[in-house]
């Protein structure tokens, strides 16, 4: 199989990070680079998750606590001794059908979203995502098709019903 | 102590992802995103790393293969049950002094840099850096004062001695 780059990665829309305490690793986010000591915390239900979100050297940082024992970030930095750490990298696409397409024609596999158990593209909060099964040195690859502000209009309506 | 984010911290220069093969590491990059099949793969015999380096989404990244048991890479990945993953995140500043100084009056402390034995701000062939003993959410912080023409031509003279 000869390899082919993906040309339909266009950035990357998120870091994704498994943290034990959202607070405390955002605390040391304000201390020691610079982030905005006021930046929100929340949690999601759905996900059961706990995050803190910010902009750091252009780019969108996600600390991720799970709000359950062996929840998704808590199970991952268990099989790592424990150890905090990168937990996926969110690249924004061009056209997320095509991008899979791609990754498969390369030998990738599609993984499950732990959040609403489904393979493959799907509607999320700010655009249709997948991830793979495969990880590019450790850290998993979460591909996303950012909304049109159209697309979000629907999302947001059907979400509202 | 009240809080101060740090006023010197102006983007991430690179990002150093502790990996086993280096190469195997990049065939993923290059597969499933969108990072040349012919990037350069160099051995640094300074510091026993093997290192994939290459630009995706506006982000250095550095794919880096311990050369030795009980390297850098190697001890990182063996403290996480042998996982890969982002090793630190090397954010440029304006100026070194005055980014440690804040880190310091924030509580942090030096770590040393394994590759010259040295702590605090010291010259590396593209600017000067420092290593804190203190990570942000499991991510070691490197900072660097890149190197002005001036700067980096003087430092490549000494280097040719």
């Amino acid at each position: 199989m000869s390899v082919s780059t993906n040309p339909n990665v266009l950035s990357i829309k998120h870091m994704a990070f498994g943290v034990k305490d959202a607070k405390k690793a955002l605390d040391a986010y304000s201390k020691f680079l610079d982030v905005p000591t006021d930046t929100a915390i929340i949690d999601y239900p759905k996900s059961k998750n706990r995050v803190a979100l910010f902009q750091l050297g252009g780019i969108e940082y996600q600390l991720c606590q799970s709000l359950e024992e062996g929840g998704r970030f808590d199970a991952w930095m268990k099989q790592r001794g424990g150890a905090e750490g990168l937990h996926h990298i969110c690249y924004a696409v061009d056209n997320i059908d095509k991008a899979l397409d791609h990754a498969k024609a390369q030998g990738a596999e599609l993984r499950i979203c732990q959040a609403c158990g489904v393979y493959g593209s799907h509607p999320h909060p700010e655009g249709f995502v997948a991830f793979l099964d495969n990880d590019a040195g450790g850290i998993e690859i979460e591909f996303m098709q950012v909304y049109t502000p159209e697309e979000l209009e629907k999302y947001n309506a059907f979400k509202g019903i």
